[in-house]
């Protein structure tokens, strides 16, 4: 698997136009206040492929049998509604969920979104400048959390020995 | 003043660049690692400047004197190295530091970076997108406290008499 | 209408019974899922007027204009899905998000949901309660916040001179 | 052992009244300002036995060698003092307990609470509208960390085959 | 008023015992476990005395008429019992809260305790090094918060006319 | 300099003039504002030696290759530029510390500097202290937290058979 991570620093643009085209291939041409619960999550759900390669997240799959509301939540308003909507790239929104869910300690939903973001065409070398810039909204503990988790993530990725990731 | 919002969406890339440019301008030709506190506050200096059209932040000036070690570490580390760091552009670094300002409800300090932000031309729409992303990491009372402050910086920075944006 | 708050402890159960029936004469007879971002809108705005003694909320109309999709997410999400769910009354449900918004700091969002709780029959009393519990977990200085605009809230309720509520 | 879940929603009114009786029965019958630091104590483990089926609190005993200041203030004041006060049946008082510890991330506490909870008669589902509830003021990721937390829990009290939990 | 401020740095032993003394003073012969909380309540009024240079403190007494067992626990727990423990001299006790109020952001607290530092004869630059600290483990906000409300409290505590500290 | 460090607890006086020796013969005898960053690192690499026993600080050493400019930031800002500040002596400044860090629940980040406090003369019974009184701003969670790390922290740095610490 290459999932266009360009190491040496700006994202392939191409592989950006095909996400992007994607999320917008997923929304159905009307209005969005239009959309019913179950068509935002539809939605949703093609939403998380597109970030995730094209697989469901686990999380979420784990959460449907027991809060199903919680599941449907997370996945009509947080994925359909949010992660979808124009007005800003892909790139730029990760990114920002990434600052976001590292300054308040949420480590595991950051390494989630540093993910998407990686598959969006965001390099390593990206992500590392985020945590960086953590320590001065939130300090240091918050900014090696999110070093550490980083790492984690990106050995997770890497091709362990003529492998696949 | 005209500080380049594009209210269609992207920013002008020619301010950008040359925000970029004022602040490579400022980094001495040498390894970051051998500047000396004192170069590195002067940098801090000229990159405040640069985001803040030029102003010193009145916030910093006051500190200067009852906390002046605060004052040194916010210039020289924050601004000098932090803000100055290749490796992200200015909007997207200003944007990041937006949601993780407001995820954390430090609202104040999201408002100075939000004006940074428009500065470099980012576009008030774009901010708006911050904040409703921030109601899944950080709940409706941070995203909500972030708009009222984003209203407050809009309108401050409107022509008050006969102008337009 | 008088929302017959018992100074004295327990709440009227018939009032309680209305304001459930309230909520769910607001909502279509069809499963939640079906429902457009428009009608659960439709049915967050009358959430909230049952909460708030047939008045809109101030802060919600403040953000339609300018922060649209915020608006319309705490109106069909926090409201319309959220506060109208079944499976717990609304008394227990805002006791809860009182205590919740105490313990997080938002005591702006903390008011609003005790003048609902107020509306819906609780007691100055059993708010009160919820205070002195917050200190277990948040300690003392959310706690004392929390007491301090209770307090607020309490004499703004109060009919001032010779009026009522 | 059967803890009296009532799995199809409103909990088992008798047990609640035991419950009750169960704590008021071990306060003695005098101004608590009258009460010694060592009667509340007594009183905190008496509230303990009520809330956890008569077992005392594992992580209470662990503190109280090494820690028995903590140890005793948990129990004096916390337990003593805020579980046993009047003004608030123990269902509610609970509930809103685990909403505080869930708003600000204390999955490990809220799970003693969501315990106490259901030994006071509340049902798996007044806890799952709890961690629904969660979202609005807190954000996804600590609703969705109380969400798994609570699977944990329910499964742990869950005969496991033709046992008891 | 004198309150003992040693400008040049260390604070004077002399004043730092005879607070001590103070506070041994109010503390009957017997062991804590055996006071009753109208006891320990009355030993917190007298720790407030001690470091609030004799005088009661307005937010406590304010909470007394509508909050009584807030302001009883605030008193009895909160001062009588953990402000008033040996083990910690009143300086480095007061330090360390300084610390912890101003990291988790609680400025009007940590207002209060630096005074009650600066009465035990702690140093404004003391406590500035404390604000210098909290940017490591709560970033830029929380001590660049801190610093605005201890310069707050210096100028104050300062004479207006004529006089010298 | 010696100000009675208790002989009840562990604190050697001597091992600690020894450590406030080592860091003062860290820093160059210039201002510090005409230090370079590699400089200031290096001074922070000392810093920690003289906090860690002589031994370098694995989580930092970690991160050097993946986070270069982070694991920088914190040796040449954390340690080199605020611990090492002359105005407040090791003990208190290690204590307040302890407190910050309890306080906002970062446990692994306050294991590291308790432990420095324990190297630098801290008794135990001294650190207890702090948990005690984080209960007061942070509430009792974060202050149970902070007790299970302390108790693990002096179980590892007991001698386990016939060794030393």
């Amino acid at each position: 698997m290459t999932h266009g991570t360009d190491t040496l620093g700006r994202p392939p643009a191409r592989l950006r136009t095909l996400v992007a085209a994607g999320l917008l291939a997923a929304v159905p041409a009307m209005p969005a206040a239009a959309l019913t619960t179950e068509e935002r999550a539809k939605r949703g759900g093609e939403v998380i492929r597109s970030l995730n390669n094209g697989q469901p997240q686990p999380t979420l799959e784990r959460m449907r049998e027991e809060f199903p509301f919680l599941a449907e939540a997370t996945e009509a308003y947080a994925l359909g509604d949010v992660w979808s909507r124009p007005g800003l790239d892909t790139r730029t929104r990760q990114l920002a969920a990434v600052a976001a869910f590292a300054a308040i300690g949420e480590t595991a939903f950051m390494k989630i979104h540093a993910g998407y973001a990686l598959n969006a065409g965001v390099s390593e070398d990206e992500l590392k400048e985020i945590v960086y810039m953590v320590t001065v909204p939130a300090g240091f503990p918050r900014a090696i959390s999110a070093a550490r988790t980083l790492s984690e993530l990106f050995a997770e990725r890497r091709p362990s020995e003529g492998g696949t990731p």
